[in-house]
């Protein structure tokens, strides 16, 4: 017997390949509507769209207010009879659409072409809205209900970094217990194979200011007076060596060695890494890195990136200038166990051991690494289920080399946590040209649907 | 006996008094028409206007064409019973306006208040055309002729850094011999003091380009990729060193030391050390440098100043991008005897030499230092008419901190030059507000006067 004869999902699968056109129609909906959270452009009205696609299936819906931001969509569809309780994730803000002349079609009309819509927040990530919408809907059509209770947070700020969702979390802590969660993204590989992220990377996003004058100076003045620009320069060379190794004292100390579970996947996990050189355009990887090495180090390095630099004058001719202040943005990526906390003192105290307590820093996020133990249930829920629906054994990444708020499901509400969706290679996302093949919308609703019903299914 | 009586000066100075008013309306003509190298804004325009008025004085002028600048304008205004033959150095192109709304009145209005003129380019450098018209007016209206042969060089590109300047030079080498220059700026230092500067540093001006990818990458990628900008700060690293001295190899080898007269002209020049730390912001120079230790660094070091830098994103908020690509702006400030040509060569050996033969160097400016012999005939001639005119010792400045294209005056062409004039602080040169104090106009005009009279009495 099939595990869709077992869970009954025949008629599901049948629902949703039937009205096909409808989730299409429900995505172009979603993306006719601006939702830029980059520039405040439409997010009201976004999160009340959002909002009435769930009341229209019969959610308890809320939009709820934070402090300085847009609301956070929240809609629990509760299942008395159900024994598990999902909680998903999605985001309803997407990208800003520019440049827009390089797009082939207004980024806004969601126009439909080769099988694909194309639209700014297509992929990224209203497809996925749209197809957990339907997978929703196929249960209730064809059963009058779901197999197991669903708990749905869609916020409108994941593009900037999610500046208000620890608050969210915070106050809705006690309603948002399950057994569970769905991530925003997710979907095929390349080669259409299906992939089941379990982590991702945390962050601490720091911009440093040395200051040295009190005016911008003709350059001549560079005879007498300390330059904040070179004054930067020898502060940042003490952070990092030449091949990508972070020098700030006990960074390392908390990093979590992979399980052998982990480490199994990660052998596992296809990685082309000629195609990854010639997509970046590199000769060869950091420290002459391959084979696992290299998949270690995309899951689980650390990572200490300069994102900007900037000082004086950067137009173009001369100009002597000696600039008043420098400025630089890093990104460190962190992994479990890092505490973003004490690598901001940390980093602090290394500055200053190394006479560079002037640095400024300004810290401007900081969120934990997350990772969904390759043990956990719905880990094997969502393999099984991959492989009925793609019949393709899934890869599963022990972690993305990226990072967002996965931490506050994870961690904060312990809830074991699987990134499976509708997405696909070529997509575009945070692109010109954002589309979503229809086929794999369709597919990824299915793998959805399966993993609401094997999941509402488990005995343990 | 005094000077003027003897250079029988009374009368050419009561016809600068006499027509001062003419004076400022001859300044503020020039203030009128807006003369923007930078931004190509009436430079044609303004080149006929000036030539007009040496047509006027009697010069014999040429509009030179240049192959893709403005016109030189050049002027001889010969006198076959004079002994000696003095050049003179001007430009008529202007900084742009800009920020206009920190202006008290309009920039091209040329408005009097208070005494002064305010128009960007009143003091630099439309002041110093209009006294020198007026020096050699006074000379022609009460002599007839003035006391030595005059050849003006009027250029429109000394605020772009004059790209074309050699190639007029090449050109009119054969024509511009003569005994001495004056070079275009100059006039009161601070407490209304006149100085005379001998020299201007020279300028390799440097940008610099590191590629490590193909594109822009999400800053995941960091973990396997080499940072174009990680590369760029240790290429930078090894150039200086925490205090201003410059780490590549043989740079320091053609310092010419000063000479012991220079020395003594370097101890004797008032530096308010406090004013200067207090106009720039900062609590102390450099390596803890005061008193002649300072001034010998102002007018002698050799600097490598960070004018620009730049790489991935610079905006609001925070973004994770792996840049493709970073970039620095330097001006290395050179003294005598520095050969530009052959520091570029060390330079690109010393990226080489410390694995860092990718790195692109684009040189954008290239001119040797200038400094004219504090013995030679015109700075003594300088000094006595200084005293005279302003009835104060005048302070004889080694060389400036600045650069500028003197080079080709002083050693192309062997011209011993001093930079004179009608110049005074607090003139917000290059800034908004620009203004040329009428009484010092006056004053500078006579001074110039006495310097054309006294230079033409010469006999060695």
């Amino acid at each position: 017997m099939s595990q869709a004869q077992e869970l009954d999902l025949e008629r599901v699968y049948a629902h949703i390949d039937a009205h096909g056109d409808e989730i299409v129609e429900r995505l172009r909906t979603l993306c006719r509507q601006p939702s830029v959270s980059a520039q405040g452009l439409g997010l009201e009205e976004m999160a009340r769209l959002v909002r009435r696609m769930l009341d229209e299936l019969g959610f308890q819906t809320e939009l709820v207010p934070l402090e300085d931001g847009p609301p956070v969509v929240y809609g629990e569809l509760l299942n008395p009879n159900a024994k598990k309780t999902l909680v998903i994730y999605n985001h309803y803000d997407v990208q800003p659409p520019e440049p827009l002349e390089l797009w082939e079609s207004d980024p806004w009309a969601a126009e439909v072409r080769d099988g694909k819509v194309y639209a700014r927040g297509a992929a990224d990530n209203k497809a996925n809205i749209a197809s957990r919408l339907a997978a929703i809907e196929a249960f209730l059509k064809t059963r009058g209900e779901v197999p197991c209770s669903i708990k749905w947070v869609i916020e409108g700020e994941e593009e900037i970094g999610s500046p208000h969702l620890r608050e969210f979390i915070e106050r809705y802590k006690g309603r948002l217990k399950g057994d569970g969660a769905i991530w925003e993204f997710g979907g095929l590989d390349y080669g259409d194979v299906p992939g089941i992220t379990l982590g991702l990377k945390g962050m601490l996003y720091v911009e440093l200011r040395v200051q040295t004058l009190g005016r911008d100076a003709h350059s001549a003045n560079a005879a007498i007076v300390e330059s904040p620009v070179w004054r930067l320069i020898r502060a940042l060379s003490t952070l990092q060596d030449g091949e990508g190794r972070i020098l700030v004292e006990g960074w390392y100390d908390d990093v979590r060695d992979f399980t052998p579970e982990e480490l199994e996947a990660l052998e596992r996990e296809p990685l082309d890494e000629e195609q990854l050189k010639r997509d970046l355009g590199v000769p060869r990887f950091l420290r002459g890195m391959t084979g696992l090495e290299l998949k270690k180090a995309l899951a689980g390095a650390p990572t200490a990136n300069l994102a900007g630099l900037w000082a004086g004058y950067t137009g173009r001719g001369h100009k002597t200038v000696l600039p008043k202040e420098a400025h630089a943005k890093m990104d460190f990526r962190l992994v479990p166990d890092q505490d973003p906390q004490k690598l901001k003192a940390l980093l602090r105290q290394h500055l200053e051991r190394h006479g560079f307590g002037d640095v400024e820093l300004t810290i401007q996020a900081e969120t934990p690494a997350a990772r969904t133990p390759i043990t956990a249930p719905i880990v094997q829920v969502a393999r099984e289920t991959a492989r009925e629906v793609f019949q393709k054994e899934p890869n599963v990444h022990v972690s993305s080399g990226g990072s967002g708020p996965m931490y506050h499901f994870t961690t904060v509400l312990g809830l074991p946590t699987v990134a499976i969706g509708c997405n696909h290679p070529y997509s575009n996302t945070h692109a010109p040209n954002e589309n979503q093949r229809i086929d794999v919308l369709v597919q990824g609703t299915k793998w959805i649907a399966a993993v609401i019903a094997r999941f509402g299914a488990l005995t343990a």
